[in-house]
């Protein structure tokens, strides 16, 4: 039996940085997914199988004798699997996981992808002990641009995994997509969040939230609040691929306050209030297309607004600033999204915007060489097919 | 005799529209004046003279004769000369100054030149009555693009009539440029605050007050404080020549303030932090060059800051943006001054910025068709010079 799973991204779509001050933050689910596809693979005469992983978009394959596996892991060293809890990594059990990460052949280039298969050995082995499985996963998502692709990755793995466990009581016999019970989501969850502090060290915990239950969250030193778009938003995502270094602009945000403590409180304030008209005017009902009209106006002078404050933080960057002036020009409302200094930009795309004028757009940006992704937000969460 | 003036042009260094709402703003004399000659004409038997005016930059002259001055305007309209105070322009004495503008052949294409004239009749007939003269009057500074240009006219206009009359007792034999004593400023301040409202309605009396006295102005609620920078400070302004319209940018923010409003605020208390800070730095005492250049990052980050605010009210403008950009590929900050939705940027030139960079950014700017000026910032305010 095969399971098929997929899990969105996600955008911030404000608060980001004030987040860490205090400030309340939106988050969304974005219809753009990384999917799993998982099928234990039954042993063979003499032979214990592999746990095997084929990374669709890197064209890397990777696999590792059950009997390998076995013999690393002892059941004092991992616990038993499927613990109603899941557990953080413990050291040692990390320890030995790194081991038979750095056995694989990885390249050079693609360093990065070890905390993720790190994080598959973990989720994997913690699920399903040594049998042998193999997974494939693929994704939309455009990898370490702030757009979740790493909660992605952990939502829709957990997913798969968990979906051909015992843990899962559903019927593997519907077809078509499904949605899970709340308790499976929270399992999902948690164990996709342990996923998570494998590859971040100190996740949030918003993006892997925002992949499983999908819709938006609404967030604030630490407490979440689903919230639900009562009309579909549609955003123009551009990948300015400039890579930054989060934890420096995080950190340029806080000397900023402790320079700036008033002004910089002040801009929090600010940020905070739009966050929360932001989310008032999401849940708004919308009956007509005037109404639409009215609630996407607001919320793209609350866009401006947001990038004005976060250019006010200093995380602006040249390559966001040749967005939003590109988008500008068609009248368009644009903030950047995420931790800023490069990554990736939302655009608004309002109900009544001609395809014409997107395609204008779009062909403009990928002109100075940017990614253009087209999402819808705060669409469903994890999502689960047998076949 | 003859009298020459010249009163400087100002700049905003933060609070614009923040100011209308409450929070402190900071202006700033720069070196770029409007200069005035002013000589009385002794009358020739049987010719009562005329009161001429030309303005050098148009390439305009006017003349009034006196006696169709003497004809036009009763003593009872007018009031006597000199009065210790000066007078509002009576609603009476503006219609009868408003006839003697029509009489005058101004090109449809410089109509705007129509209440300028009608600031100078009233100056001078308020001053010197009808007594034969002739005023020659020239700028540095960009018209409308809120550098002050009509406030330093009105100013270097009034302090040139008055240098001539009776209210003055300064010695004419002193040769080059001298300052005026504090009561000789604030009465040239007096009058020229009327010009001024005869050519913009409802003037702060900033623009004014920063020219007369020259160095830096914080204002609040209409509270003025005169504080004086430590240090030299360089501003390269770009005129971006995108007309604005003031009176529509203060509405669309007032606009913003009335559908967000706990949002503005906050932005208006960061504004308000970032004045305060800005004119603290401004004052203190520099010894070294690493203080000077230490002053200089703290100015620069507090003009970003402000920008983003900018932003975030909604007053920025394509070209603003388009300047922010150049200057920012050399590492340097600027932020829009005054009304925004186009006109004027400010970029701080750091002392030990070496000119050849300069010279680039000056050159890559005005090939997108803005006007470069190099100022020196809290300098001089009104002088006068007697030959």
């Amino acid at each position: 039996m095969e399971v098929r799973t997929r899990a969105p991204g996600k955008i911030i779509l404000s608060g980001e940085h004030a987040v860490v001050h205090g400030s309340t933050a939106v988050a969304a689910a974005i219809d753009l997914y990384t999917r799993v596809s998982f099928r234990l693979l039954p042993p063979s005469e003499g032979d214990a199988g592999s746990v095997e992983l084929e990374l669709k978009d890197t064209g890397l394959a990777f696999s590792w004798p059950s009997s390998r596996l076995k013999e690393t892991f002892s059941f004092e060293a991992i616990g038993p699997p499927l613990s109603p809890t899941p557990r953080p990594c413990s050291p040692e059990h990390s320890k030995l996981i790194a081991s038979l990460v750095e056995e694989q052949n990885i390249p050079e280039a693609k360093i990065w992808l070890r905390s993720g298969i790190h994080a598959f050995l973990y989720l994997y082995t913690s699920i399903h002990g040594f049998k042998p499985g193999k997974v494939v996963i693929s994704s939309e998502l455009p990898l370490g641009s702030g757009l979740g692709s790493s909660a992605a990755f952990c939502v829709s793995l957990s997913g798969a995994l968990l979906a051909l466990s015992d843990a899962f009581s559903i019927d593997r016999q519907t077809k078509g997509w499904l949605e899970l019970e709340l308790s499976e989501l929270e399992l999902v969850n948690k164990w996709a969040f342990e996923g998570e502090k494998i590859i971040h060290g100190k996740p949030s915990g918003i993006d892997n939230t925002v992949s499983t239950f999908g819709s938006m969250i609404k967030f604030r030193s630490g407490e979440l609040t689903h919230i639900r778009s009562s009309t579909p938003l549609r955003m123009l995502i551009t990948n300015t691929k400039v890579g930054r270094n989060t934890k420096a602009l995080v950190a340029g945000v806080s000397e900023r306050v402790l320079k700036h403590p008033d002004a910089m409180a002040a801009v929090f304030r600010a940020v905070d209030s739009i966050s929360k008209e932001l989310s008032v005017i999401i849940e708004s009902p919308t009956s007509d297309d005037v109404s639409i009209i009215a609630k996407e106006e607001k919320l793209e002078e609350l866009m401006e607004m947001n990038q004005g404050l976060l250019q006010c933080m200093g995380v602006s960057h040249a390559s966001i600033e040749t967005v939003l002036r590109t988008t500008l020009k068609y009248k368009l409302a644009s903030k950047l999204t995420g931790a800023g200094g490069g990554g990736c930009v939302l655009t608004l795309l309002p109900t009544l915007l001609s395809t014409k004028i997107v395609d204008k757009v779009i062909a403009e940006l990928e002109s100075c060489g940017f990614q253009c992704l087209k999402a819808e937000v705060g669409g469903k969460g994890l999502e689960v097919c047998f076949s």
